[in-house]
C-alpha cells in the first residue's frame, strides 16, 4: 500500500521517506539501506573530507537503487571541485543546505542530476527556487543539528504556499514515527527528511555510545544553541545554530556563552580531548527532538518499513471518523 | 461530514475545535460565537477580575450550547472564590492552566463540571491526570501568550502516549487552518484549541489596531520571552514566557533584558502609557506562530467552518492517494 506523492514521483522512489545528509556519520552503508528500503538514502557530503567522500561514493558504484549525496553550501563554496566527485557517483539528487545555492546550480542541473534545497525561511526558499530548485527541504527548529528558529507546525505550511504546487516539499525537524509523516502530509508537505531516527540505526556510522544516548534520551532533552559550535570552534553563519542532546558541557555552559568564549582555549581543548575519547558528556550528541520516538537502533530499512506501515494505517483509519 | 472524536464526545460538540480563554478579549461574545458555530467556546477568567467575570457570565446565562470558563491556575489561587462565579455560569468544563490543578479539581469535578488542564511537559501531564483531568489540552511553544519551550510536533505524541486513551488529548500552538487540524489528528490529537485565529475575529475583544497587526504579521513575525512581562511588571513563574507579535519594544530590547531590568521603572510607565493609549509599536499584541496564516478577521462561526471544511476535505482526500 504504497503513500504516492509528488516527492516520490519526482525521485522514482518508492517510500516518502529521505534520510539525512549527516556529516560523516551517514555514509555509503546507511545511504544503501534507506535507498534499498525503497526510501531515500543522502550521503553526508559534510564539511568536505576529499578522501571520505571518495571512499563512500565508490561504496555506491554499485548501488542501482536512486540516492542523493548532501552538502553544506557555504563550506562546498570552498571546495567546489567536491561537487565533480559527487556527481560522478550518479546521485539521483544532490542535496544543498545552508548557504546559497545559485553559484553551484547550474552544473548540478546540467549533469540531469536533481537538485534539493533545505530551506529555513521563506527568503532562502525564494532564493532555492530561483536557482531551479527541484524540491524542497522546509527544515524546522526541532531538528537535530544545524538549523533556525522556525518550527515545523509554521514552516512547512509557509514554504508549501510559497512553493506553490511547482515543486515538491519534504518536512524535517522532530519527525521520528509514522504519526509524523502522516501530520506533515496533513500540512501539504510530500514527505519527509529524518536525520536522528536513522542516527539510531544499523547501518548509521555513528559512534555506539551515541547512538544508546539518543535511545535513553527523553523528549525535551535536546537544546538548540551555539555552545557545541564555540566549544569546537566552528561557529556557523547566522542565523544557524545546532541542537544536540543536552549532556553536562551543554548544562555547564547555557546561558553562559560570553564566559565560554572568555575562557575559549581551555574549552576547546577540554572539548577536543571529550571527543577524541568518545566522552558524550562533553562532545556533542547531535540530534533533534525526535529523540522521545527513539528508543531501539533497528536496521536502517526496517525504520522505513515501520514508518510506513504507520502512516499508512493512521491515514486510512481516517477514513473512519470523517463521517461520509 | 462532521469529524467525531473522543473529543467531540466529551464535551458533547459537533466540531472538535476550542477557542483559547484569552484573558479579557475572550469574552461572552466570542465564547458564545465559537460554542453556537458547534465548536467550543471558553471564556477567559485571566487574572481574575472579578467585576468582570460576573458580567461576562452574565451575559453567557441564556447560552444553551456548551461553553467553558479557563482560568490561569496560579492566579486563581489568589482568588479561588472567582471558581464559584464560574461554577454557577454552568460551563460544560472548566481549563485550568498554568499550574497545581489539584486544590481546585474536587470542587470542579463534584459540580458535574468537566475538568480541562493544559499542560506543556510530561510532569504537568501526570499532575493533571493525578488531579483528575477529563481532558488534556498539549500546548507547545508556538502558542501565542504563555507557555513553554517544547514545541508542537513534540509534545502532542508525548502527551497522546502518556494520556493512552484514558482521557481525549487536544493540541495547542501555532494552529490557524484546517492543515493544523488534520496534522494534529495525525500526532494522535482529538482536536484542537485555537487563540489567536479566534483573536482576529469579529466576536473577539481586542483592539481593533491588534487585530490588523495580527493579519499583517507574516510567519515567523512573532517572538517568546520575558520583554512584555519585564514591561508590565508582571513575570510568570517558571517555565512559563510569553509568545507577541516583534513590535518596536521587541525590538528594542531582545536579548537586552538584563538592562531591561535595569531601567524597569522608567521602561514600565513606558509601556504602560503605550498600552493605555493603543500603541502597538511598544504594547505587546500577545499572538503565536499562526498569525501567517491569518489575513482576515472574519466572524468566530466562520473559522469554525472553515476550519472544519478544510480538514475535512484534507482527511477525506488521503483516501486517493494511500493506494488500497
Amino acid at each position: 500500500m504504497p503513500i504516492f506523492t509528488p516527492l516520490t514521483d519526482r525521485l522514482g522512489i518508492q517510500h516518502p521517506i529521505l534520510s539525512a545528509p549527516m556529516d560523516v556519520i551517514a555514509g555509503a552503508r546507511l545511504t544503501a539501506a534507506v535507498s534499498a528500503a525503497g526510501g531515500f538514502g543522502i550521503l553526508g557530503g559534510g564539511y568536505g573530507d576529499r578522501a571520505w567522500l571518495e571512499q563512500e561514493t565508490a561504496k555506491l558504484a554499485d548501488v542501482s537503487d536512486p540516492f542523493g549525496i548532501g552538502f553544506i553550501t557555504w563550506s562546498l563554496a570552498k571546495q567546489p571541485q567536491l561537487l565533480d566527485i559527487a556527481l560522478e557517483a550518479g546521485p539521483r539528487a544532490i542535496m544543498l543546505s545552508f548557504g546559497d545555492p545559485k553559484p553551484f546550480a547550474p552544473r548540478i542541473k546540467a549533469s540531469g542530476t536533481l537538485l534539493i534545497c533545505q530551506v529555513q525561511d521563506e527568503a532562502m526558499a525564494r532564493q532555492a527556487l530561483d536557482a531551479g530548485a527541484d524540491i524542497l527541504i522546509a527544515q524546522g527548529t526541532e531538528a537535530g543539528g544545524h538549523g533556525a528558529s522556525r518550527t515545523i507546525i509554521d514552516i512547512v505550511p509557509a514554504i508549501v504556499d510559497l512553493a506553490a504546487g511547482r515543486v515538491p516539499v519534504a518536512a524535517a525537524g522532530g519527525i521520528g514515527d509514522g504519526r509524523g509523516l502522516a501530520a506533515m502530509m496533513m500540512l501539504g508537505a510530500s514527505g519527509v527528511l529524518l536525520g536522528t531516527r536513522f542516527y539510531a540505526s544499523v547501518e548509521c556510522d555513528g559512534a555506539e555510545e551515541a547512538k544508546q544516548r539518543i535511545c535513553a534520551a527523553s523528549s525535551g532533552n535536546s537544546v538548540r544553541g551555539i555552545i557545541f559550535d564555540l566549544s569546537r570552534n566552528n561557529v556557523w553563519p547566522a542565523p544557524f545554530t545546532g541542537r544536540c542532546l543536552i549532556n553536562d558541557h551543554a548544562r555547564r555552559w547555557m546561558g553562559r556563552e560570553v564566559e565560554l568564549m572568555q575562557n575559549i582555549k581551555a574549552v576547546a581543548a577540554e572539548y577536543a580531548a571529550a571527543k577524541a575519547a568518545g566522552n558524550f558528556d562533553i562532545a556533542a550528541v547531535i540530534a533533534g527532538e525526535a529523540v522521545g520516538l527513539i528508543r531501539d537502533i533497528p536496521p536502517a530499512g526496517e525504520i522505513v518499513d515501520r514508518i510506513v506501515t504507520e502512516a499508512e494505517q493512521i491515514l486510512g483509519g481516517r477514513r473512519n471518523s470523517v463521517a461520509a
